[in-house]
């Protein structure tokens, strides 16, 4: 069984907890907390991320987590000096500096990290260079939704007199049409995605809707929906946090248009994420076995590093 | 400059030489022919199969483009003597047999074999093991078509009195559905597919028919539509090889449905087969390079070994 440390218990950490304990090869060695350890609602070990030292030797590999906006940037290079490491960063923009860290973090103490795993960055980079690297002269399109943005969420709910609110990204069928038909466009923002939003307040619903279609960064350059609805109906109705998407490349090879695309449809963010994840743990414990350090991506790991399967019944697969 | 030799010059080899040619990282060595050189219509060198010793060194990777049924497990063997070799061998019964001979070979003659790419097996089995590495708890279903098959179209032919026949295999639109919406039910090969031919034949329309949909193996299992058309729209609109397909898993994780799906539409089969292959001559080149010997499989490559790019901009494209 595969020994792994949870670091961070929100609602990724709370999914990654439940699947691994459904998993047949993995268990969870504990939680590691900034928190309490006691409060936490767990059935688990729950243990304060201060002592996570006092760990080494006994965790295979460690998944953190944490927000990429301020914790695994901070709590990554700290974890992975004792610890084999998995984590969902997407700050795309970061990843290139992130992953030279942890590279020489791993080499140095003989650990390995595999950075940003889930599913964009993640299973959605893997399509992408899968795609490229078939369909050469191309381009290739993500799109994404329909689903919850968490932070276009987030922005509505700091508008003053905004109570609830929750905000969904959805594809543009007329565009994504096109790219399947083996269009090469450059589509705008607004082209690509609508934004639909549903808020709950009391009054103001016209000057909130102007601040929200107007918000710089968020809404401006899309066509957005404000929906007032009644907080019962906002319980009732937009409580899931769903999302997914599509990668699709097109190209024309001479005898016609070839099209590759892959979708994703999920009725939970945090549990598919985590599911991605979890695989990502099982080829990081191996290749660690095999003496492999420093830090890794998704695009580096050969397909059957990521299953429980003999090489037997794997080869079955094909 | 990858230096490719193609073995066999039907339609995957053509559509290989040109997809080559197109390429920026790789030249056409040759085509390797067991028949006479001077009467294939290229611009390539064409070489007698023969006299495919003479060529050791100067061949990076073979691509082997014969036929699964009576061409790839001889001719795999022999080239791997001498070269690294990719092919696209389907008989999925026989891929564990013929892995463990070309293996053998390999590490014998330090060269390296990719066997059975193309897109099923191939890219299908790649996303098959992903998909179930993701979702654990579940099944994978593949639906093919709507596309032509080879098979049942020459199956067709052989019938007496039938001048032109072709077979399109479709996906039954609300098995689809329900598979997408996470259904985990056994269907059966009718649920999953229909068969529709479009046949040219003079006369005897009704015993044709009959005999067509209770063919074993081939029809008798599934809800088949013959079309009988005249030779001019036969010619017309029934002239290209296209095929495609979907490989979906959904699973429940607790909070809900999560559906993956991977799906190709693809007007030209050779051609993307081919453009398939042509990323794994690229992996095979430098896994080779490293000094990897024997035969390996689509599941043992990282996918940043099919691409043409430096790290740095693979790393962006996470």
């Amino acid at each position: 069984m595969i020994k792994v440390g949870i670091v961070g218990y929100g609602n990724l950490g709370k999914s990654a907890e439940k699947l691994i304990k459904n998993s047949k090869d993995m268990l969870v060695y504990g939680i590691f907390t900034r928190r309490d350890p006691k409060s936490l609602d767990t059935n688990s070990n729950a243990y304060d991320f201060e002592s996570i030292e006092d760990h080494v030797g006994k965790v295979d590999v460690m998944l953190l987590c944490g927000g990429s906006k301020s914790d695994i940037m901070k709590q990554g290079p700290l974890v992975h000096k004792y610890f084999n490491t998995v984590d969902c960063f997407d700050t795309h923009a970061k990843i290139s500096e992130y992953l030279k860290q942890m590279d020489e973090i791993g080499n140095e103490h003989n650990t390995l990290a595999l950075v940003s795993t889930g599913w964009d960055p993640g299973l959605f980079s893997m399509q992408r260079v899968l795609f490229e690297s078939i369909l050469p002269n191309s381009k290739t399109y993500t799109f994404w939704g329909k689903g919850v943005s968490q932070g276009h969420s987030d922005a509505i709910r700091r508008i003053e007199g905004v109570k609830k609110a929750i905000q969904y990204t959805i594809p543009v069928e007329s565009t994504l049409k096109k790219v399947r038909e083996g269009s090469n466009e450059n589509f705008t923002d607004r082209q690509k995605h609508t934004r639909e939003c549903f808020v709950v307040a009391d009054c103001d619903h016209d000057r909130i809707r102007e601040e929200i279609v107007n918000m710089k960064n968020y809404f401006s350059d899309y066509d957005t929906t404000v929906h007032f609805i009644n907080e019962e109906e906002f319980d009732k109705n937009h409580n899931k946090l769903n999302h997914g998407g599509f990668v699709i490349r097109s190209a024309d090879t001479g005898d016609g248009i070839q099209n590759m695309e892959f979708s994703l449809q999920l009725d939970s963010n945090p549990d598919f994420t985590a599911a991605s994840a979890i695989a990502f743990i099982r080829a990081v414990y191996r290749l660690s076995n095999e003496g492999k350090t420093g830090a890794i991506t998704v695009l580096d790991i050969p397909l059957s590093y990521l299953i429980n399967k003999t090489r037997e019944d794997l080869i079955k697969m094909i």
